[in-house]
């Protein structure tokens, strides 16, 4: 059958067969579609629409356009978590090595970042060494060694999503259920995992803005999991404000450090907290806790212990990264770097912290990527000094911007600014955990 | 603005603004769209519709991309016909010279074949010499000399819909009434004319199947033309039997001189009343006659009188044409071309003579192109001996086929037999025009 042939179908508001959404991705994959062939399907199907056995046939055909992994000789349990994406989301971080330490098995396959929302690759580089290109002998050598491993997608994984992601970012064609869906399940159940947790994020920061649509993809990724196998779960979490104290790559994973090293900062609890939380779940779908109480204190005492730290550190190792970072984590702080304060012009309360206005200026210093491919500065970013909710006096410093220089500074100062609102009457903090989704 | 950003609006069922397709058609022309992004805007376009605004906007952005011949220095009122097309659909070849010989100029830019339906172009070059490649300067001391020229669009006429279309044909979505009208009134609105005549082919031989989706484009085409100035006409004309006697490139250039010479067969009556009918509609609007009937009279006189054979005998000079075709029109017979009978099984009247099937046969022996570039062979065809309504005892010749040999009539021979049906009732022959919009 012909592309042109598959595209009308689709075009006419039909129903794509298996063994056409088949051609579509072997298409994509042995270059027999062109690449105006494949956007001009991909409108279709955003403006068309694909049903459930559309959608879960595509997952299927994304999934086995490439290997998928097999660690069911490690004998613990394999689970993975995945984010859609936000403003200074650092769990990867924290989760992982707080998993391994928990006794499970963490092969986490992760992503950059585009946009204002981060990629936990970006974040691992600042790291001096840190090696996120490993095969897969390699990536399956670290779990076993270290518990955890932090890697990019090999071209073996879901060949036909990085294709078809490049296409969608390129013709607006990124934010529709079904193919956010297809993208992301396609490589996490290429993991071989048990357990899957997925952190939705909602509000002006992520990818999907609105709670309602936030919750229709976890429903539908939640939906997809179990249906291939992995018991999965979704949990919708808040992403008005950043997330913890710090946005940007170095700076982020320093929090993280501080965090694992018992150090955390009042404003790093938001980080703690949905870290947590996430593994918590993790611990339990894997069956390594009955419930989840018991997963989050045994979650808990493996951070507060140190354990984690020393899973990192290991890890660190094996993926060639400096260890010394994890005792001095300041050792991640650029020298060169200047600070400047974002300060309050009025007493009252923090209503709000823009995340989608932060993620965009940080982007705008070059501590984020505008266009897929371009290089990052890891030493810039931002901290929160006052999280939502919290008091502020005339003259105190909001937040702290992390620049090269003074120039710097004057092209975002102002978008900083803008993105707090003070109010004058008291103001609760944001709910992180919004929703889950089983 | 960037591409994605009005991809989203078309995608979101929005209207595109003036400046937004103005961008697009720009960045067609400069490259600065990629072609994933044109056809994923292209699919847009087709599942969520462009209103009567964005229609003449796409227009007037097309026909501006490039080059709007001026041939107003031609002291005679310039006229042209376009067809969308079907099998046996050789027109062009009587109207030009009848026009011409009436006293129009008619610069007429074609097109090449694809699929069943055939291009202008093509029958051309199966003159020995016939040169369609004239550039603006030549077309117009062509047209100055002769009255008519017929050459293939200029890369610099509309050269956005050249892109535009290639991509369309490779994505399924050409057929859309608003963009079939923006590429064929481009194309014909740079051609600077008074009046202009569309003959919009209906049936399954026809790009455009059912009457009603015919009648919309012809209306669409007639409005079109009407707001930018030119006089305009449609006529839905019938495309479920082939036009006329003959089908292939050379065959129909041979039936086009017969009819000039006044040596018309029975079976190409429909070829001279569709003719007739077009070129008086042209004579009308361009207010060389004032009534319909007048102008009719007018083109069969200058038929009969041999004037319009003079014109074209002149044109194919102009056009390095060898000119003895009109003298001895059977040199355009190919000697080492085979004959085949499709015999009737049954005493009956032909009730069809399916046209697709019949287009397709001769594409699938080289007589047209299956996708475009491909090479064409002029000399093989289809004779209908036949024609819908006709009485034909068992064992009579319903249609011949030319072919280089029996292995490609063993190829469509089958095809060719279904695509006639015999029914035992007298039945009546199609009416050749269905409707006429003013």
């Amino acid at each position: 059958m012909r592309p042109q042939e598959i595209i009308a179908v689709k075009r006419d508001g039909r129903e794509l067969s298996n063994a056409q959404i088949h051609a579509f991705i072997a298409g994509i994959c042995d270059g027999s579609w062109a690449d105006y062939q494949i956007s001009a399907l991909v409108m279709a199907i955003f403006t068309r629409g694909l049903n459930e056995r559309e959608t879960e046939t595509l997952v299927r055909e994304m999934l086995n356009s490439g290997e998928v992994l097999d660690f069911s000789d490690i004998p613990l349990p394999k689970a993975d978590k995945h984010s859609t994406g936000g403003v200074g989301d650092k769990t990867s971080l924290i989760i992982a090595p707080v998993a391994a330490a928990c006794g499970l098995a963490v092969p986490m396959i992760s992503g950059r970042g585009l946009g204002h929302t981060g990629g936990t690759l970006d974040k691992l580089e600042s790291i001096p060494g840190y090696n996120v290109r490993l095969s897969s002998v390699e990536l399956r050598s670290v779990v076993e060694e270290c518990g955890f491993a932090m890697a990019g997608q090999t071209a073996e994984i879901a060949p036909a999503d990085k294709k078809l992601y490049a296409l969608r970012d390129a013709t607006a064609t990124v934010p529709y259920v079904p193919l956010i869906v297809a993208s992301i399940m396609s490589k996490k159940l290429a993991e071989g995992l048990d357990a899957l947790v997925l952190d939705v994020k909602t509000g002006n920061g992520a990818f999907m803005e609105t709670f309602e649509n936030s919750k229709l993809l976890g429903e539908a990724m939640v939906r997809t999991g179990e249906k291939f196998g992995v018991r999965t779960e979704a949990v919708i979490s808040d992403m008005c404000e950043p997330l913890g104290q710090y946005v940007g790559n170095a700076l982020e994973v320093y929090e993280c450090i501080r965090i694992l090293r018992g150090e955390a900062t009042p404003q790093m609890a938001g980080t703690v907290e949905l870290s947590i939380d996430l593994t918590a779940r993790m611990l339990r779908l894997a069956r390594i806790s009955g419930t989840y109480d018991e997963a989050k204190a045994m979650a808990l005492e493996k951070l507060s212990s140190g354990e984690a730290l020393e899973k990192f550190r290991k890890n660190a190792k094996c993926q060639s990264g400096d260890p010394s970072v994890f005792d001095d984590p300041e050792k991640l702080w650029n020298k060169e770097i200047q600070r400047f304060e974002i300060v309050s012009e009025r007493d009252g309360f923090v209503r709000s912290t823009d995340a989608l206005a932060i993620g965009e200026a940080i982007v705008e210093i070059g501590g984020g990527r505008a266009r897929a491919g371009d290089k990052i500065d890891n030493a810039v970013g931002f901290r929160c000094n006052l999280k939502t909710g919290d008091a502020v006096n005339k003259g105190q410093s909001l937040g702290t911007a992390f620049c090269r220089d003074k120039g710097q500074f004057e092209l975002i100062g102002e978008k900083l600014r803008n993105a707090y609102t003070i109010s004058a009457e008291a103001v609760s903090a944001p709910e992180l955990v919004k929703a889950v989704i089983q």
